[in-house]
């Protein structure tokens, strides 16, 4: 993605470094790079390099047009990728070289230190570059997402009494891969009954029962970028209280939908869903903040929508909103969509009902 | 695992440091905690702590018993576990904490810089004190080995002329996660016809054709540890040259499983198999090691059986034997089981036939 490349070389010129060492699989996927651990990408003010061992050449050789490849197998050359690079970096005077501090290990960092050239850590930087989505990213979200309504709508067909969590999400998975996904985008929740007050539990053996809450919260990853989505399910009608707080959590995601805009500020967007939990007196069993960017993912994608949070929304960023209430003992609900701002609105982009899905016993 | 803690306590012995800070998972499943981000394991000459945030508490309630449960939310307490850690070792006088180098970030590294403890990088030997299997180690792993054979089987129903490999991907997933498995232990290989040439290569939409070769390389994470499986099948039989690379490899791989001894060299047992497949003239087509331990695995399991591993073999250690030929444009064949050495002799824990798998038609 040449377009991706020049972010990242504007980024260089923002905090004044001759160039940047790539390693996380993130960024390599914002690349659009092969994004095997023996790859480097080292971009400089002037050019962009792509530095790998033997096994890559092939793969790369049909991927790559943006980078000069440079093969380098440590074990043939007697080089490092830093003895590489610092080759460079004399040639061209560079002085000093930005790393990602969060992919680089501590001992990589020692090594690069006896190098004649000085260490910048790039930290939020990287991850600040990618949150205004292209017009082909949000293509292949909207896309991710349409592929994850449909994977729900199949799965829904296994869920019955007596089935356990663990098979539902092997059926998801199932789902999942045949519809093109490379992989999910983090490990499946599936849980029942009391079990759904935990807010992140993975699947276990437990037997669905009726009139229990399930709570399924899964994303795929489909070409480098990732959805998100949580909805609750019932086999018959559950109690009052779950309904009770099903509505409450219900009108919670409205309203941080309905706050996610152009102009609005990330933790105000939280304080909306947030404040009509506390006021149905469910405010201490909410624990988490309302949501988080959607895109390549891992784990590190702005905006975050909670308390503490202060990005100024704009057209072109997608996000999760995902209120949710958790009583030990009884059980949680949780509802999330993820959500583009467009045209000043934010628009979700999960098309699943949001109303109770009651199945028949 | 209050054994495995031990083991750790013993390496701080050996390295002469106080106490140890463990952050990666891998190290959390040795020592059967909680495995989330926010959980950080103090473990000092004298005593150990989990140091943890709101969100874990009722989870490692009901599981821990080695270690002191300290919770501390950073945004409530407005301190970090560095400074937690930090009063800690003040009130015992500790002076050196050694650290896992891999796990914790160049940001985390600069900010305990700060502290008045000198710090201690620890690469490698976190690793090498998990070598040795013990008994429980060795029962699930050998569990996780005969429900990989399960799966195996089973999946071998769903492969036709016409399948994609991704479709035969999603159902190994799919009876993987419905037989106990925990996770993929790696991103599953599925590769088919000429793309059998590529070390690992992802199941894409390709069909398969009548034949050719199918490779399927997978494990399960099961109980915290892994399997890993390699296995070629055939529908209607391959060419002439494709049945003497699998001849070759199958030698190679018993060749290799039968050098697996206590006593052996590492790189001697690499070169044992090594040896029958350049003779039979492919050493060019042969670019990786022959194994890797098979443990808890995350990328970093010793014994590594390579050109230039030196480690001495010793009963209870397991490892993957995994030859293979690989020839752009043709094909490849890659045969690998997980061996335990037992009394002195390496004992293969798959029961999948290593013979040619040959489906009708």
């Amino acid at each position: 993605m040449a377009k991706h490349i020049n972010k990242i070389k504007e980024l260089l010129n923002i905090l004044n470094i001759d160039a940047a060492l790539i390693k996380s699989k993130t960024i390599k996927k914002y690349l659009d790079t092969v994004t095997g651990s023996g790859i480097h990408l080292f971009i400089t003010k002037d050019k962009s390099y792509a530095i790998l061992d033997g096994r890559y050449v092939e793969e790369v050789k049909e991927k790559e047009s943006d980078f000069e490849i440079i093969e380098n197998t440590p074990a043939k050359s007697q080089k490092s990728h830093f003895d590489i690079i610092n080759n460079i970096m004399n040639e061209h005077n560079y002085k000093v070289l930005g790393i990602e501090a969060s992919a680089y290990s501590i001992t990589d960092y020692e090594k690069l230190k006896n190098y004649n050239f000085s260490v910048f850590l790039i930290e939020e930087e990287l991850n600040e570059v990618r949150i205004l989505k292209d017009k082909h990213e949000i293509d292949v979200i909207k896309k991710a997402c349409k592929i994850t309504d449909d994977i729900f709508s199949k799965v829904l067909k296994h869920i019955k009494v007596g089935v356990s969590e663990r098979e539902i999400n092997a059926w998801i998975q199932y789902y999942s891969l045949i519809s093109g996904a490379n992989k999910m985008s983090f490990d499946t929740i599936v849980t029942s009954g009391p079990r759904t007050a935990l807010p992140h539990g993975r699947p276990t053996d437990r037997k669905i029962n009726s009139n229990e809450p399930i709570m399924i919260d899964f994303g795929i990853e489909y070409e480098n970028y990732q959805s998100d989505m949580t909805r609750m399910i019932f086999i018959g009608e559950p109690s009052e209280e779950i309904k009770n707080i099903y509505e409450t959590v219900k009108r919670a995601q409205k309203a941080g939908v309905d706050a996610i805009k152009t102009g609005a500020l990330s933790r105000d967007v939280d304080k909306v869903a947030r404040d009509i939990i506390i006021n149905a007196g469910y405010g201490e069993y909410y624990n988490h903040g309302l949501g988080h960017g959607i895109g390549i993912g891992d784990g590190a994608e702005q905006p975050y929508l909670n308390q503490s949070s202060n990005v100024i929304l704009k057209d072109n960023m997608i996000m999760s909103c995902e209120p949710g209430i958790y009583i030990p003992g009884l059980g949680g609900v949780r509802i999330e969509d993820d959500v583009l701002i467009k045209d000043g609105i934010g628009v979700p982009l999960n098309n699943t009902t949001k109303e109770m899905i009651i199945l028949e016993k």
